[in-house]
């Protein structure tokens, strides 16, 4: 399959003069980005590599980190993770409190706001230093020991984050949350405001694509938990949108507002996206059509 | 992969003797089944077949027929299918009023009970003899012409189904149900009342793990149709529990309240379980566990 | 107290002119009504009356007719009709589902349709002829023989009335119906096609202001069962609204949206008052208005 | 009337063997009460006065104190508090979330938890010293100038509310808390508190029985503003049991789970019980059965 040439053909038929979609501006430092950017970075399991446009532009990852964190609970609990937290997507918001009190402090899944905080804070109990240690397995993932908190990303979150606040005192009211729910948010607003560019974040992803394994070929989680990994991207892993992604693009995925999207085909390959303008779900525009786009010319889905 | 004598050691290992869960019993043609039942069929996209138990045995495949009615629907209206439905998980139980007032008539997804009540005013609308062309569908996917309606299921339905006249009025009432209310719930009692045995219903699941044609190599749907039919099944097949069934066995996948669970992986197989002891989400407990098993077991799943 | 010279200066001071609101369109003849019809009657306890604008326009009285099926229901039941609905404001609008959903088929209060649809229900099955007794009710309430349905509104509801069908379909399947859902329906239209005009109203609504006797002195109701309705008037009388008319005017009342409202001041009077033109929640405009200005004017409100 | 006759009558009948109910454990210092502790005051606007049981043990206020807050909020602000917070029931618990992010964060009512926050928000930015202030305007209220905060359930509270502190960020996250939000739960939990005894309470309520006057003949607040609080209170006084109270006692009034309810009725009386077992919904078991029983052999209640 000549991706390349794929990709290439995707690039003149992107309609980047409609200007489609809002970049993030919840914060003040997600709102400084060129709405314009734009990059693709595929990376096959056999180390070939593709690209377009800009792939060494860093971006905010945000809610595509949630994988990262949760990756290394299951590596550090096993399934004790699951007890704390269900697998089903939630059918609302991405930071919606509707569902958790219904659901007396369960968060739906690991990917929306509720679930990564309960993640956090199983990190933050069982990590000596858990932004230390949670940068060096990220690093460790992708290969690429440059790969770096935005402190000015963090530090704004803080100021503004009060759902997030509200939500993590939520859980602390129905015991979900462990450790003091400010360490718990500090840690969380560091995790969100790691910095990738998409040749980083396609490397990052292609353990899910690869059974467990880095391109270093060293093996960061079995392959079942790669399995279940996927699984929970492809149903939970675009807020109330991931039907709509398992529909159009037909792989697991995840998204994060800073404008990313990373996909990966199980047994064939990762793929970063980044094009920052959002549509209303807080999914990049380009970066879904981009995606569609894959899989609809090389006819591989993972259905 | 020698399937037959995976499915040898999972027939083993079953937990046959601690008989979790309940028939169906809300009506009472659901409830005279055998509990003690059990079958399995798996059909390979080259032809090859293996089975467990009692694959001649019919049953009632209920919520499995929303799929063969989405696909008909598909085939003769294609896209415009889904300006009146949408691609999303509910995150709420399947009979469930709460999700379409609060979205205006629009049901989340085809499988759902209201979904499936608009798929069926389509296709009532869409057919001269919406009964017996549906059968003809079922058929001709199957390759086989003894599968029918259960007229006595039906009616049981008929007059027990308040709460789908209740959903069916409801989408009515926003205008998205055209044709006559009882005449949607005719043929939508009908499609549910078909019986399958095990053997057929994996035969007729066959196109959508063969991008589109049947064991006969004849082709009904297009295979981007086919990916898009799976992804639904992935997101959308297990009622509330779509994710669990994703994360444990990690195929597409549709189960019904008579107990039969059918799931494919694209490229290789269907394989269809029946046995009708159903966990509280409604969904066939042992059918659960067995592919749990055959997916674990093989190492093969889509994620 | 000069009612009649208060009324004047509330004549004098409502905005006739700025025609807010819409008048009912949900069936064909509730959309026939003159927009800018307007009237106030006022009767007191010890027979004095007092009228603005046109009091012997009729007008399709329909939720308000809420209060005599309740009445009616209490007087043949007694404490036994607050075992199939409940006594709290619903926080909803008059005709939605979702509530009932969560609390398994016990509406919320008498006045939302779900509450209205169980009372109309308990006068099926316990009348011999429930339309014919329930009319014969109306007309002792008021001591006024003229009172009738309209067939015409009540033939227009049963064809349009999809939402109630719903309701009470789904109260069926929760076993909170017992009669025929048809036959059900077809009392509770011809219920709300009542037409009275203020005069017959503010006299139907005597008893609520004097303890439970009509204006002819005879008992109708137990003191204690009329303040308990005028109690269940004030938290549920106005769909979402209830709150609203309770701070602003103070009194216990009930809306409907042929247009009119009547309200008692127990001990002293009941005003009944119709303008069509109705604000989003479905109460009259000017009929808030002055009733506000009343109580306003006067000192006097229940609080 | 002879009031002290028909509270004498009630204390005999009244089921203090049946010991119904719990008190409150969320915080450590309210759990310390002694359940069986009974207690009523009335007082009525021509300064009679009536008492049963130990009407000088003081207990903790809570929720009762929201309307203290309240009342100093409109006296200072006006019809703008009103833009703030809605005057609606809420039909849900009085601390859920759910309402509150469905709308907006405008609060249902001043009573619900999320409302009383934004008052105390209003206090907060409104006063120099707002604990002082709003506890010097609770002892003019009263005219009892020994009335003060318990710092150890303050305390206590700050260190256990974390729901409280959930839904304070989310008020500040949809911009509905202008204050910093510790500083707004510091007085919040100061406000709640407050101890006071049946006979301070009685009397601290006879504002809101004489049209706005306490027992000094003071004018605290205008007739108007005295209605509007007693509408609330009828509507929106006992979190999901307000049709509850309305239907079986018909008097406005307002319960905290320290086991106080307070009511009035205007022009008459106002009287307060203090019975700490709670039912499932958080109101007095005996202090709601007093107040029935009261209004039914009086045969006097607002309806």
């Amino acid at each position: 399959m000549d991706y390349q040439q794929i990709l290439n053909e995707i690039f003149d038929e992107l309609p980047f003069g409609e200007k489609q979609g809002e970049v993030a501006n919840y914060i003040p430092e997600l709102a400084k980005v060129n709405p314009n950017d734009f990059a693709v970075f595929m990376t096959c399991i056999d180390g070939r590599t593709f690209s377009l446009g800009e792939p060494e532009q860093s971006f905010s990852a945000q809610s595509i980190t949630k994988v990262f964190s949760l990756c290394l609970a299951m590596k550090l609990l096993g399934d004790a993770v699951f007890e704390r937290v269900d697998v089903e997507p939630s059918g609302t918001s991405f930071n919606s409190l509707v569902l958790l009190e219904y659901e007396n402090g369960i968060p739906r899944n690991p990917f929306i706001n509720s679930g990564a905080l309960v993640i956090a804070d199983m990190l933050v109990r069982q990590l000596d230093n858990p932004k230390k240690e949670f940068l060096a397995f990220v690093r460790h993932l992708s290969g690429d020991a440059s790969i770096d908190y935005n402190p000015a990303v963090a530090a704004s979150e803080a100021t503004k984050g009060f759902r997030n606040r509200s939500l993590a005192n939520l859980l602390k009211s129905f015991g979900n949350i462990n450790a003091e729910v400010e360490e718990v948010l500090d840690f969380y607003y560091h995790q969100c405001s790691l910095e990738l560019n998409c040749c980083q974040l396609a490397k990052a992803f292609i353990p899910f694509a690869n059974g467990g394994k880095n391109l270093a070929n060293q093996r960061l989680i079995t392959p079942r938990q790669s399995q279940r990994i996927n699984a929970l991207m492809q149903t939970c892993g675009f807020y109330d949108e991931a039907g709509e992604f398992a529909f159009r693009v037909g792989l697991p995925g995840k998204s994060g507002v800073g404008g990313g999207i990373v996909a990966v085909h199980p047994g064939a390959y990762s793929v970063a996206v980044y094009s920052p303008r959002l549509n209303p779900q807080g999914n990049s525009v380009l970066g879904m059509e981009t995606l569609e786009r894959l899989t609809t010319k090389t006819g591989m889905a993972i259905f």
